[in-house]
């Protein structure tokens, strides 16, 4: 009986082995492409001096911020995705499109990084972290999406943990309109737009350090 | 008997196991590519106003027409990939070669993207559409000649399905043509072939949604 | 007994289990950043007209040459390399090694087909052919450290198969002298050079055809 | 009971499963991208001799230089990853971030290399090479946190390595110093700042080979 378990059980883990690798495939890629936003800077035509490039390599701190904040954004978002596929033994279309549309958003990401880094020190500012938080905005509803579809009764594992579930359902309503306000707040600064972002991203990692320890 | 029949079929997976990763790499580094195909606009030289970067960002529409076409266009093939080799055990060379051919033309498709999206609207655009449809024929043809090297009896999975298999081999025959006639459209009117990819991929989801659940 | 056997056949599958994951990864990146060198012709400042677009994306049939073969022999060698590595169990450090050796000139691979698709039509051609064959000489020579590195007998799976060790170390002797050729051939003419690693990967193609299937 | 271990194991496996997929499809990304630094030489604007673009490619020396170093010091750090995972079986959040702080200095390995390829033949080679070891600093704390965070009690497999893990823990505490060490002789001299980071790597793999072999 232990045998046949396991043989079920095998079964119902390659389902979604191939959404997770492919998922994860995407992640991997995102979070790694993040690094070709940042530009080797010129300075002067026959190199300039070591301060010279050592002011210039300092001066691309927006860059360095949009790095690090889109990186550690999508880190939490893979650890969420890879907890909730922890419950999903099965997959059908519902879900597959669902995770399309997240993963859509996903990859999008480092776009909106890249025009932050290229207008943070600008007039144009406000717009370029308002383009950043409301990207997330989207992802958040791709997200809750995402969590409705891989939820329902047919695709759950059998093992699967109602409280994880039922807390997992319950914070990420707050997703949406967490990111409108932090969309809303570029109007009026940009440093409140994107500390509102950085203040979420430390929400999700405590939330998920919680729920997976229940 | 539990026990051999885990065995033979552990060792049958892993035949197809690294094919099936390969190309989830392929699928999932060309789907993420796209992004790449976003470039940061310009606006003045000290930045310009927000008003002005947000008008810029709205100009590059094409652009987001044609990730997004792309990005659910790739999806889709993703997941007949996926349901196709769901129904096959072993590899043999003209499977590889076939699958080759998919990915050749899978890897192709973050290049016509950026073609129409730069050209989309100029007075060139007819040609970049017939270029964009013009290697979905291409790759149609590929599926097509896949799901022949995939469904030969030595190669299919004990408990493949024969329904999805006739049904699989019915509907990716209409592909190269409609695909063609997609290609034929752009002579007369551009949205009128970019509607047509757009129908072709919602078909093709519903095609995949409906076969696997038989 | 059939159990005990699984269990160390899958505790030895993991050692190697990484390591090609991680080189499917390289390779399916390495074939999928071939498209990056493409670059959108520029036609006119208005865009020019359809017929313009037309004639500009066929002037760069060396780029898709380049593409097409370079392509194809990654694959083909992630193909090889799929095969040598089925006869594997376990690892050690000179097959971390010379996989990685192997891997570094994979990876170089998408800077050659550029170099190559940028000169084939300036009289620079012959050294660019050259360069690019080279490459291949390179790669040819650690293939070959590779398989000696993992056809050693302590690393070798239970069911590695003898006939396959002896024909791959037999047709693998032939690499290196055969793009040495294909180099020196680019003094000559470049088509000859690029027509004989266009042969190459036809017999690589074959060998693994033919071998695996013994 | 060997049944039973089995089940066990296989579910332990799974914990740490995604996250070694993703950390290896990061390091695949990241080792692959080193390629895309190199830039095609301009040479002339008829494309100029075969001699001129042979003098071109050789010029280039200092990219190719960057690009070596960075894959194996990648290519290393990969299978110090790899081999201290082998002894874990859970993940918690604290092992998630400490990974994720990794995986941040592994992505952006690709820029300094890119930095020091640009100015090592200029006057502020000296800026550049300190850049580039001083993110191995970064890298090397970011390494030993990881280890403490997978050398856990709760976390480790039952049959982990004691001896391993006792010497990794020891050769991990010279790496933060040995880094700072090349970084301050890039004031004195790039090439002693460089050595320094190749006798590093090269002691970095001795030291995997020798621990793995216990």
């Amino acid at each position: 009986m232990v045998m046949e378990k396991q043989v079920i059980e095998s079964a119902g883990e390659k389902e979604t082995g191939r959404l997770e690798a492919f998922s994860d495939g995407v992640f991997a890629i995102a979070i790694t492409l993040l690094v070709l936003e940042l530009k080797v800077p010129e300075v002067g035509t026959a190199g300039g001096s070591p301060l010279e490039l050592g002011k210039a390599l300092l001066r691309q701190w927006p860059s360095y911020v949009g790095l690090v904040t889109s990186f550690f954004t999508i880190l939490i978002m893979w650890v969420h995705h890879h907890a909730i596929l922890r419950n999903v033994r099965r997959t059908d279309a519902w879900l597959h499109f669902a995770n399309g549309c997240l993963l859509l958003g996903i990859t999008f990401v480092p776009y909106p990084t890249s025009v932050l880094a290229s207008y943070l020190k600008t007039p144009a500012a406000k717009m370029a972290a308002g383009f950043y938080s409301g990207t997330f905005v989207v992802i958040a509803i791709c997200f809750y999406l995402f969590i409705r579809a891989a939820f329902r009764k047919p695709l759950l594992s059998p093992d699967a943990s109602e409280a994880f579930i039922a807390k997992t359902c319950h914070s990420y309503m707050f997703g949406p309109p967490s990111y409108l306000l932090a969309t809303l707040a570029a109007v009026i600064d940009v440093r409140l737009s994107l500390a509102i972002c950085t203040v979420l991203w430390i929400f999700w990692a405590t939330t998920i350090a919680r729920n997976t320890h229940v």
